[in-house]
């Protein structure tokens, strides 16, 4: 089987301990071949991680090597679309972690490209990997039609949290921080289940001081199949989780990784997606598939839940009128 | 003790079963010496059931008997305000049921009226007399500043159910059918806990065929203190309750008569508030002490809420353009 010769772009958190164990279980599928980041010095400690690749102090120097065939961007967020643009322009295909981009005019230019480029640019939302949901995509039959979904997600993130002291995401220059970075996989889940939103009126806040943005977000939306539904989120306050879809003829409920419908309960052995994730990417370079989970058009949708949100301020606001 | 001597006008659920329950409790303050109904035949069996007042072919006759100081209207809504408006003519006190009127136009006529007449105007609304409201409110200091309120209610009436077949309930004339009539006690509950709703954005829906109006609503709004909340409210279809209050050092839950804050329990003996407004109406009439509990302006705004919330459909809708 035809490897690809991979080159990681970003050596943090996301490529250490997020794409490096994935994609140490798929060596038939891909070697590391190459990686830059920031500093040398980083750039070699993840070299020694991963089985000593070339180490390149620059992105250009590496898209120029030859000893790739495509880029694992993990980047702050506003370099995703000028270091995907240029990997596309050197012919080099692209995986690169969600969020798409800092907003939805910036990541729509992605969008653009994806059409015309016969390169791949597949954007990791590893949410869309997890089984867990596609298990109970299958289960809705069992409550009917489906009428109301709510979603409260309490986070927490205290100041000393990993991500939290990542500099650019103190300072971030994508949409509502937090919202919007760790959001974006809530939303892919929530539009895997009952497909696109329609509109969202939404409140935001900043309940803490250390979390680089708004922190705190309660949405009421409906999807294009009329659902109704409702998605609280805070990365610095703490309530009770909830999973819970209404339909007619009873409920489903997710606890962790337990799926309950009506009575019945249905335990899920699940992973972070990672690892389906690079499988999908490998089939859709290799041609044998389309790009359905990792197209920039979803991960703009998903995007523009946040987008549409933020601006809202209690107002109605379409999707369609800003994506 | 001077007694209030009482009409009662209507004899349907809420007379025999709610208020005169409470009346039978404080024969110290009130006497039922009239009572009138559509039909005679059901006033003669509640007048048999509360002690045998004297029975009244018409309001008319109750208002014109000298019987009375004050009359108690348990009415379908939409008779609410003309009722009131012909006792307060003829220079009785009034205590009538919840909602104030049919819609926030009609009921202002009431507020007008009460800011003029020297007779006392009480909307029974008993839910400002539950107990346990209060003592959430005295917990509040223990989860610091109340940040985001959530209420899941599932009231799932059947058809055969007592009021849904009320036959004024099955073609209501007040707005939004159930989710007004009955809505009205949670927000009554809610503006006791933190304060006016400033605006509402909210997406209501019909999912029953039997409820006469929409049966579903979905709700997030803005306290006058800036606590965002989330009210999801159905009278047909089943989910988990939810009553909690997060603030930014803990939160509190109330599960039936169980209030959690944070790790402590409260358990409160309870009732449905009746016996209690009853009282608070006689010392009222008695001007022992303002109206505060019983204002029409308070009820007026509790209906306000229902008719931002119906107007909405996921806009933002601000309650003092309403009021």
């Amino acid at each position: 089987m035809k490897k690809i010769r991979l080159g990681i772009v970003g050596c943090g958190i996301a490529a250490r301990e997020l794409h490096f164990p994935a994609l140490n279980e798929l060596k038939d599928l891909f070697e590391i071949t190459a990686v830059t980041s920031r500093t040398r010095k980083h750039a070699e400690e993840f070299a020694r991680l991963v089985g000593n690749p070339m180490v390149f102090d620059s992105f250009d120097e590496l898209l120029d090597s030859e000893l790739i065939d495509a880029v694992d961007l993990t980047l702050p967020v506003e370099l995703n679309v000028p270091f995907t643009e240029k990997a596309v322009f050197k012919k080099k295909h692209v995986i690169c972690e969600k969020p798409i981009s800092i907003n939805v005019e910036n990541g729509k230019r992605l969008v653009d490209l994806y059409k015309k480029t016969s390169q791949v640019i597949y954007i990791a939302e590893n949410w869309r990997h997890i089984k867990k949901f596609y298990k109970i995509k299958d289960q809705l039959y069992k409550i009917g039609k489906p009428l109301f979904f709510t979603w409260n997600i309490w986070v927490r993130l205290d100041v000393n949290n990993k991500y939290v002291r990542t500099e650019w995401r103190q300072k971030p220059k994508h949409i509502g921080g937090f919202l919007s970075d760790a959001g974006v996989h809530h939303v892919a889940a929530m539009r895997l289940l009952f497909g696109d939103i329609k509109w969202v009126s939404a409140v935001d806040r900043k309940h803490s001081d250390y979390l680089g943005d708004s922190d705190f977000l309660s949405a009421l939306f409906e999807f294009g199949n009329n659902v109704i539904g409702n998605y609280v989120v805070s990365y610095s306050i703490n309530g009770e989780e909830k999973f819970e879809i209404i339909g007619d003829k009873g409920k489903i409920k997710l606890i962790e990784n337990k799926i309950i419908v009506n009575e019945e309960v249905i335990e899920i052995e699940d992973g972070l997606g990672y690892k389906e994730e690079f499988e999908d990417f490998y089939k859709v370079v290799m041609g044998e598939k389309e790009n359905n989970l990792g197209s920039p058009f979803e991960a703009l949708k998903d995007l523009a839940f946040f987008e549409a949100a933020l601006k809202s301020k209690g107002n109605k606001v379409n999707i369609s009128d800003i994506i």
